[in-house]
């Protein structure tokens, strides 16, 4: 067990795609650019999917022509289908990633479609992407629990995730993405899942609706996870609306990762420095404890 | 070991007594009757301090004098010395605490003497509650860490609890008091403290300063802690805290606890009922997760 785990940055995307309010482009790139700084080394850009669908995403291949190519950093991307890929390898994402859910009716009303038309849909995204040298991530979303659904078997994420895995896909990463998991539902999906599948292909998406989000984590890096995904300024949700959903805030990660010694490559001061340059221009407080509690680190 | 855990209720002391704005009595009565009718056992009430230092709990034997009387809950209250305790016993309080910190400049700033003249101001005060057959509970203060000195030793924390113990304490409440704390410090203090002191007389109050609160409770649950102090709707602060988070919040709390199976007595949405009870009248939403995310309940 090493005692290093990679934080997986998805403020710019997982964040930002769930703002009202359309950033402008300088602005993503701007936060990006801070995140990089800050030391992270995943930091998910932008979204190739129909700016239709989600307009907010609508600058995806300016937001990429914008960043600047780092030494081990990259900027994955998610691609929901063909035509999202070639438009992210036109653009030239690096990582891409495709998404399904553990829940049948969360996969039809989120992507259209039942779980294995999803994974019909992926086959050929994954095989495109692995020709071009592409690195491929998996999502599974309502691994704890779904909307429609209440309760989900962690058969059912053990099932999804074997099946993305099976693609290509270098590691899964499991959603709680109504937050409404406790340390017991985590610890009991997670037996099923490492039961069948090496840990180090497992990442912990956690949204902390109802702040349940590090006691969560923490159950997983008990359990040897060392792949966190989260949301700097814990972008992502209406803080003060009922369904909120907000992605656990980077910098609260990063406090606890500091505090049990695990190895991340991240200065806290610096991320702290980019959760307020976005909630600045969201016109907000940073929807974190630790950069509420740090204030402004520059 | 139990599955039931017992909140310990301090919204209406450790929370109100960090507002600015005094609450009026019969509003703070009306959130502890709320509270007990969650199923809330343990309902601090207020403080028998000097109200030249604590305006805001001034009314404290107005409030006494109109809770009723249930079958099954106590209304603690904080006495810092035997003038406290008298008006206290007056007051008709079946329970006191008494509170010490593991800091040696934390006690100077917030009760003016050293941790040793602290311990002789207590004597007396155990002493004459215990004659009059009334509980008595104590505070450590500053088990995390402190914000004159930086970390504390475990060591001086299982020192005052055993000295609290042994002046009739029947648990000793275990406070991260700037919520610095995270899962590795939780558990390293644990870890000395549990090896002299029978983890039933161990309780902990975490505030949340930095996000961390639950996580730390739940690393102390997996240890066998039973006792958790909390705050409806995550009342309170600590003024030397830079950010002013207060203490975790119990419905966030509560909901953890349920998702793990714990018994608590406490009814979920009557308590956010509450929450939104103190926060509406605060003119603020309830600074907790859970609330925010259940809205208004009735």
């Amino acid at each position: 067990m090493t005692d290093k785990v990679r934080l997986y940055e998805v403020g710019p995307r997982d964040g930002l795609q769930n703002e009202k309010e359309v950033v402008p482009t300088d602005v993503k790139v701007r936060l990006i650019e801070l995140l990089a700084e800050a030391g992270l080394t995943h930091i998910e850009a932008t979204s190739f999917v129909s700016p239709k669908w989600v307009p907010q995403m609508g600058d995806n291949s300016d937001v990429m022509a914008a960043l600047p190519k780092r030494e081990g950093v990259t900027y994955p991307v998610l691609t929901p289908n063909l035509r999202g890929l070639e438009a992210a390898l036109d653009a030239g994402a690096t990582e891409v990633a495709i998404f399904g859910a553990a829940s049948e009716s969360f996969s039809r009303k989120n992507i259209n479609c039942s779980i294995e038309e999803s994974l019909d849909r992926f086959a050929p995204v994954a095989e495109l992407a692995c020709e071009n040298g592409v690195a491929l991530r998996g999502y599974v979303s309502c691994v704890l629990g779904c909307p429609y659904e209440g309760d989900i078997a962690p058969e059912a994420v053990a099932v999804m995730s074997e099946r993305l895995l099976a693609m290509g896909c270098y590691e899964v990463s499991l959603g709680d993405t109504i937050g409404v998991g406790t340390p017991k539902s985590m610890a009991d999906m997670l037996e099923v899942v490492l039961d069948r599948i090496p840990v180090e292909k497992i990442a912990l998406h956690c949204h902390d609706t109802y702040g349940q989000a590090l006691a969560n984590i923490l159950t997983g890096l008990e359990r040897g996870v060392r792949v966190v995904d989260s949301s700097v300024a814990g972008l992502g949700g209406c803080p003060y609306a009922k369904g909120a959903s907000g992605n656990v805030a980077t910098e609260d990660v990063l406090y606890m990762l500091n505090g049990m010694g695990f190895e991340t490559g991240v200065d806290l001061d610096k991320l702290v420095k980019a959760a307020w340059y976005i909630a600045d221009h969201l016109g907000r407080p940073p929807a974190s404890k630790v950069a509420t509690a740090m204030g402004k680190t520059d």
